[in-house]
């Protein structure tokens, strides 16, 4: 944390808003005007314009006892862009709206759009507007996303086609991880504040929580391979949930392996040493941000050249349900809760 | 009230998004894809897209004492869509985020959609996104505003011409003195709460508070007189603090007659009922979400053929500052803060 303090009232809401954007400079052409009147004006130039929004709160989405402000700004980006690639679309603009409670600092604040700033760097989105507002208690944080993609080429979750093989990016579970594991250094210091966390193998789960990516890589490898998947989805609450939202809209039934759920090895060291399931985290566990999709099996052997994606199932009939086949070759039905081990078929 | 009360708790997150939902029909031909995937999909058709966002925070930007859940939604609505209108573009969707404290019932939720919905329905408006969260304290909203106008049509603040009239629609101040209203009436509540509230004469302010409407016919009416703005934006803030806008983004003066600003009699007649000047509830008061707007001069005939448009001034070089000459024919210095009477010049 930064050693000054600046009361954000000293600023007034538009010196606040020209401190935090006047270092803007529009990266994408189809911004056409951004921050600093009534509205922002987008041109996409024929592609179609896709929209979607989230708002996070304290203490509900984040906890800002282990959250850093600039890993914070930075994730606040990627959930919601993630969306957009779930699209199958390429992100180009946000809106960012702030609550602020008066135990925020001008740096801390700072802090924020830092990381704010660098996901919209490394992604190349433009930062077009928004909405700064005190707030009684807590820190919320709107953020809309607008993407852009070709006509017609969106792609949604009800369209899986049954046969077509079903997918995800990256690997699974890490987030959740990291989250068991902050909560419980949490406790610790609250109840023994000199104790210094011990954050020793873990690196990776945490900052698959505190920093998370949105898989950009994997809608650019579609349109290079010439893949178009038959339906997506991000993960953001966990494999299972996500898996019964495509086999629902889509009203067709599937199969998956727990064999072939990608799990990183320091997910799995983690699960163990919470004696938990790593499988079980990832089914369950929220916050991955990683692409669930579904393509026809004629992109098998474009789709087998990307080791980031992994095969894990297919799709079925729909009287055939949403199933999982262990790894001791036992049949269970898929829950939202990941399965539901005391229906064994 | 209705007396029923479901909790929120017993639908779940997906099943309340159904019922908030299930009875959406999209009006646009824009609206693509609507609710119910990753993110929503528009097509303005070779039309540039507009959009804004706001939050709304309870106990920052509304009292639940004194504002009917149905006027909330419909106002969230309004608030936004007007900052569309402001650009001289065509709001067409919205997404709208809803953080919501467990004190709120779904019979409490039912009400406010009913408010935006009905919004939508009469500013033909498709709902096609959002997100609900759970909040420790308080209702929070979020609702971004997606709008369309043809290729470099939309109006900014900044660009404003010496010589232009300086023109507002409809009446200002009513919805601050109502809120002074409602104030005064919540006090009265809370100390004696059998005394009933007298709304007397108070139905038009506490009505403008309440239940705003955003200026569609203004810019329907420039679009079939063939004038477009030279500068506008919507008075959320006040007069004096939206033509401070105008001036310094146009980097142009102005002056203002105080006989000319467009004051209801019931508006007036309320302002002489707290001693207040209606002149100064006018130019300092916020809420009113009309039009301000700069026309060239050769507009003028087409112009005053709308009763709804006052001719309030116009606009001068920059040296000449940022004046209002008084009914008595003194000259001041606009202020954001109304005028400062401390410095006659």
């Amino acid at each position: 944390m930064a050693e000054d303090r600046t009361e954000i009232s000293s600023l007034g809401e538009f010196g606040l808003i020209d401190h935090l954007t006047k270092n803007i400079e529009h990266k994408n052409a189809s911004t056409v005007l951004g921050v600093g009147d009534d509205a922002a004006v987008i041109d996409h130039f024929g592609k179609q314009t896709v929209i979607t929004t989230d708002l996070l709160i304290e203490n509900i989405h984040f906890d800002l006892i282990y959250t850093p402000l600039k890993h914070l700004g930075y994730k606040s980006v990627i959930v919601n862009i993630s969306d957009i690639y779930a699209m199958n679309a390429t992100p180009t603009q946000i809106t960012i709206s702030l609550g602020i409670s008066n135990r925020f600092s001008l740096e801390a604040l700072d802090e924020f759009y830092d990381g704010v700033y660098a996901a919209c760097d490394k992604y190349g989105i433009d930062l077009v507007g928004g909405d700064t507002s005190s707030s009684q208690k807590g820190f919320i944080i709107s953020i809309t996303a607008i993407g852009e993609v070709s006509p017609d080429k969106f792609v949604q979750r009800s369209t899986a086609q049954k046969g077509d093989l079903l997918c995800c990016s990256g690997d699974l579970g890490a987030a959740y991880l990291g989250l068991i594991f902050l909560e419980r250094e949490k406790k610790i210091f609250l109840e023994s504040p000199d104790v210094k966390p011990d954050l020793e193998g873990e690196e990776y789960v945490i900052g698959r929580l505190l920093k998370p990516e949105a898989r950009k890589d994997i809608v650019e490898f579609f349109e290079s391979s010439d893949i178009t998947p038959t339906s997506m989805m991000d993960i953001s609450d966990g494999l299972s949930s996500e898996i019964l939202h495509i086999c629902n809209q889509s009203k067709i039934g599937c199969v998956i392996y727990e064999d072939k759920i990608p799990i990183n090895e320091e997910t799995r060291n983690a699960a163990f040493k919470f004696e938990l399931d790593p499988t079980a985290c990832a089914l369950s566990g929220g916050e991955d941000y990683e692409l669930l999709f579904t393509v026809s099996q004629k992109d098998y052997d474009k789709l087998v050249l990307n080791e980031q994606v992994s095969v894990i199932g297919y799709m079925t009939e729909p009287e055939k349900g949403k199933k999982i086949i262990t790894k001791g070759g036992s049949e269970y039905d898929i829950t939202a809760q990941g399965w539901n081990a005391f229906t064994i078929k």
